[in-house]
């Protein structure tokens, strides 16, 4: 009898940190394709847009003026998701009935960071220097908004590319701040939390062991350093899916700063994250969308010193070209996410690409 | 005080069914849109093509003819995401390490199904009786594949539109059959169950009396007959997400056969299915696109005569225009989806709409 073999037969694997299944067919690569393709955004920008709402000095939708900014700069979104001024939701009396309808009220902000002054340019083009602003940014922004007492979330996360629903190719993030702690990420730390119970460690330090150390192929690794590990998870959904990964059992961005070698922790990130973005715009030499956001522990988290893991999920939706995505759509969403290429072929790509970015060579 | 207001304020409502959350914040729909456009597919078709692969007559992928069909036509997937043709996957010894690499070989058979010989019609286009004959054939093949042994749940599911990943606008849908119960019907299934156990009722027994008679207003209402009804559930997430709920306690396909009345269930679906999709595509008068799929009981449904309930969800991505939609991403994919109208402001856009097609008018 044939052998099962992972790059030709279709199995599901399970994703322990949202306790879900993906299915992956990967003989599905072979299959040609008719459907929709994006169009190619590669008009060239110019260095200071005087339309952008992010460029130094512009006025924003509000009447705000933006300062001339030299590295990265916060503001208020002005259309944004949650806001702290709002009256108490107050809950009706439960019975049957509400119990189907269930709300609750959402306080919370949003702030958009942007990474540079420069309006052309993206992450995967930025110095490590320029990335490591960046982080000190995302750590001031989470002290000061962790110190608000009615804030239990904060979520960092940025659109990259028009397909994935930004609206300005300015490089920015977003930072929206809840008193809830959003449906993903409670997700995470419940499954955390469980096996944490069950085997006395932490799920993410105990996976980026076996990735890393325990593993005799590593089939999965993209890129490493002493402090940060890239790989695509074993559970990946998105074609190039990856995580970034701290190797030492971190559970928020302040523990970056609590560094007694003089801030190698946070230059280590700044280097894997410099390395697979620029990894990322090679594979198909054109900007990578993604979608990118930090995992962490929530605000208060006397609870979760022990299983909570800081982490980087990218999401990038691109699959055969810069034209042709996966689209996550009928079956991925009324069943169960379906993937083509196996993570492995992924990682094998993704370890293979430069990590000069093509336009510089 | 100013009292909380929900189609100002931001909050989140629970979805029993999945067991999640969704962010609501209605003042959003406010912003003004400077990202993506969809490029509207407005070229008209042939009510032929000899390119196509599901028009009659043409030769498919590998090289099969399809026949000179009238109605419906259902062909196994060239490309099919599972097979029933693969080595069985025998499952390694289980110590720490294999709990995180957790894998199923998954077995099974993907079939499509055309829905009209015409390449250039769509469901919303179709008549109520060709709409029956649709139904008839889900049906049909529901029961076909339930007869095999090694298959546990059969999806069937409709994209339409390109932007919704259909790579052909022949109208068709897809049918996966798979020896695993997939992560969304399994999640519903769990909720379900749970529900029954804590109520002796059914949850969408339950939930279609409360909209569709205990509720005063019933603003979530968009179109029903004696046997269904379509509404924006309340926790939607799809800017325009509807669901058809069957009143009855039906829990899969089959027991629209088992009709005294002269399968007046099956009339009755294939007119809300008609009113519905007409309501869509006169939105925002174009064709609107859309991923659908059937929820039903597994195959072997001993354990679910009680709490499974035969049901349609439709994801429409469409926000404002026939060329802006609605981005699940960044926030949506890392901590909660996140809407921007509210459910009610939906359904009454939808109830107003008329149910004759524009095209037709
Ligand atoms: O098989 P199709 O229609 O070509 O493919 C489409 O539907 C599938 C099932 O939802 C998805 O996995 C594909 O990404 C999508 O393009
Ligand atoms: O606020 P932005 O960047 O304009 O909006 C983008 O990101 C948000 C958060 O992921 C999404 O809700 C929007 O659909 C998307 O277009």
């Amino acid at each position: 009898m044939k052998k099962f073999n992972f790059e030709e037969n279709s199995h599901r694997r399970f994703n322990p940190l949202t306790n879900s299944w993906v299915l992956c067919s990967p003989h599905r690569t072979k299959r040609p394709w008719e459907g929709h393709k994006e169009v190619i955004d590669d008009e060239s920008l110019a260095e200071y847009d005087p339309e952008c709402y992010l460029c130094p000095g512009n006025t924003r939708a509000q009447g705000d003026k933006n300062p001339q900014y030299e590295n990265t700069f916060i503001f208020d979104n002005d259309f944004a998701a949650v806001k702290n001024d709002q009256p108490e939701y107050l809950e009706q009396s439960k019975d049957k009935i509400s119990s189907l309808l269930r709300v609750e009220g959402v306080r919370g902000e949003c702030k958009v960071m942007c990474f540079s002054p420069k309006h052309n340019i993206t992450v995967a083009e930025m110095s490590e220097d320029a990335i490591l602003c960046v982080i000190q940014s995302w750590i001031k922004i989470y002290r000061e908004m962790s110190t608000k007492s009615y804030i239990n979330y904060i979520q960092i996360f940025e659109n990259k590319g028009s397909i994935m629903g930004c609206s300005n190719p300015h490089p920015h993030c977003q930072v929206w701040c809840t008193e809830t702690i959003p449906e993903e990420p409670t997700k995470e730390l419940i499954s955390m939390n469980n096996y944490y119970k069950n085997n006395n460690s932490c799920l993410l330090c105990d996976y980026t062991q076996l990735e890393t150390i325990k593993l005799k192929y590593k089939p999965r690794i993209v890129c490493e350093n002493n402090s940060f590990v890239c790989l695509t998870p074993f559970w990946a959904v998105w074609p190039y899916e990856t995580m970034i990964i701290s190797k030492s059992h971190i559970i928020s961005l302040l523990d970056l700063e609590n560094d007694d070698d003089g801030n190698i922790l946070q230059k280590d990130l700044a280097n894997i994250i410099h390395r697979i973005t620029c990894k990322y715009d090679n594979v198909f030499e054109c900007s990578f969308p993604y979608s990118m956001g930090i995992h962490q522990a929530p605000v208060d988290n006397k609870d979760h010193t022990n299983d909570s893991h800081l982490h980087l999920h990218f999401y990038p939706p691109l699959l055969r070209s810069p034209t042709i995505k996966k689209f996550l759509v009928g079956y991925e969403l009324l069943a169960e996410p379906q993937r083509d290429l196996t993570p492995e072929q992924a990682a094998d790509r993704l370890r293979n690409c430069s990590e000069i970015h093509y336009k510089q060579k």
